[in-house]
């Protein structure tokens, strides 16, 4: 029997998702949600506490009074500035512990999973509690990626596999071999709308979303749901391409219906 | 005595700044305007013509027509896509030649400077005719960049150091370590002004601008302007961080005067 899950949420449909699958399975839960960022709908009628980044350090502490034994962080989270965050006592020395050296996204994230079992919790993936979230490689619904698109494929690969040791995003946007749109803080959905916005004549552009080299796995995988193939059918694009085996899918069946109806390809690649 | 000038035209303040210079020293010149990119105001009653960046050929016929020894390309120039280039003969060949391999930004640049001296043009640097267009290193304006601000002229650097390999584009908004946006088709001013939008509490963020590494030195050197700083400030960021030696500050004492009064830093750095 799994222990109690501690659920950190974000923004989004994913915390929601694993609530359902915890309660499916009888398992025992907590949620703590992220002031600014999960959406109060999230949390009726569950167990949680609300908590203040900044605030990690007591919302800790509380994690281990209920004996929570596994944590799966999910849901999307936008970074505050260090002038917001306020911090506590803990999350203040992990702070100063890391520097400003390990503000990279992948780098802080990497930080936080280890402070959490440096103090007894062990952070899990969401995908040890949902399952059928990431694809395996080929062609996810009706429609295939042509030449054209194959191309702007592999150049958003080099783009990213370029940007990997910089550590920002993990996304960009490729029309006719040009690059229309790297993703930094604004995030995917921001970067999608504004390519819209500069896409040129001809074949339209695709998103490639992929994770980091050697990001950490268990936390912050790229995640598309509905929404995503909304904005980019919105914004012009031809298909989207995902990292087979690294890829949160949220509601695939309603991305690959939306995808079918929209006449976008979705491709889950193989990264090396 | 120099040969005659050929301008090639994109926007902005520059190609006219050539003209100007032109006419100072009584060098002959004749401009080649880019349809869609310069001013109509930039070419009146100069000797030009307008073209189409897809009737390059052509162009380059009347270049060689009109006995023009040295070419300079300046402006900016929005990259259109190929279905809507309708390139003519010689152009057609060009591209073939490069492939789809060949469409980062310098990798194109690179390719048309070397097609034109191939057909017995020679490309110059807008610094051949310009006088006191690239900062020494060092503070140009009255204001200096604080400890925060030098960490996030770090972070830019080691961010578009890793961007070089992937040809995409030169600048980059990093506030308190955080990487806010990337430039890629979008331009700097683009990307200035979504980063207002993106900017966190405390403070602000700072612009970095630097050439590609290796990159093509005589054509799309960084560039920079009044209207720059005028984003900038608009975009609360704190300053503006370029490349000693391999940037081109359009009006320079304009924009000194405009960071000055809106106290924001201008700061040339060494890159390697």
């Amino acid at each position: 029997m799994a222990g109690k899950l501690g659920i950190v949420a974000g923004g989004g449909d994913l915390p929601r998702m694993l609530i359902d699958a915890c309660r499916a399975s009888n398992r025992d839960f907590h949620v703590f949600a992220l002031e600014g960022q999960a959406d109060a709908a999230t949390v009726e009628g569950v167990p949680h506490d609300w908590f203040r980044l900044g605030a990690a350090g007591s919302a800790l502490k509380r994690a281990q009074d209920l004996a929570v034994r596994d944590v799966v962080l999910a849901g999307s989270v936008k970074r505050p500035s260090f002038a917001s965050l306020r911090p506590d006592w803990k999350t203040l020395q992990f702070l100063m512990r890391i520097g400003a050296k390990g503000l990279g996204d992948d780098g802080l994230l990497r930080r936080i999973v280890e402070a959490m079992e440096a103090e007894g919790l062990t952070v899990v993936g969401v995908d040890t509690v949902l399952d059928n979230l990431k694809p395996t490689a080929g062609v996810l619904g009706r429609h295939r990626p042509d030449e054209v698109a194959a191309e702007d494929i592999e150049r958003g690969r080099a783009v990213l596999r370029a940007m990997s040791a910089a550590d920002i995003g993990q996304a960009v946007v490729v029309q006719q071999g040009m690059v229309l749109g790297v993703e930094a803080i604004e995030g995917t959905d921001a970067l999608i709308d504004r390519c819209g916005g500069l896409r040129r004549d001809g074949p339209g552009g695709v998103l490639v979303k992929l994770p980091k080299q050697g990001q950490e796995k268990r936390t912050d995988l790229p995640t598309i749901g509905p929404d995503t193939v909304a904005r980019a059918t919105a914004a012009g694009l031809r298909g989207i391409a995902v990292a087979a085996g690294a890829t949160i899918i949220v509601r695939r069946e309603d991305v690959v219906q939306a995808a079918d109806a929209a006449g976008l390809f979705l491709v889950a690649v193989e990264t090396g």
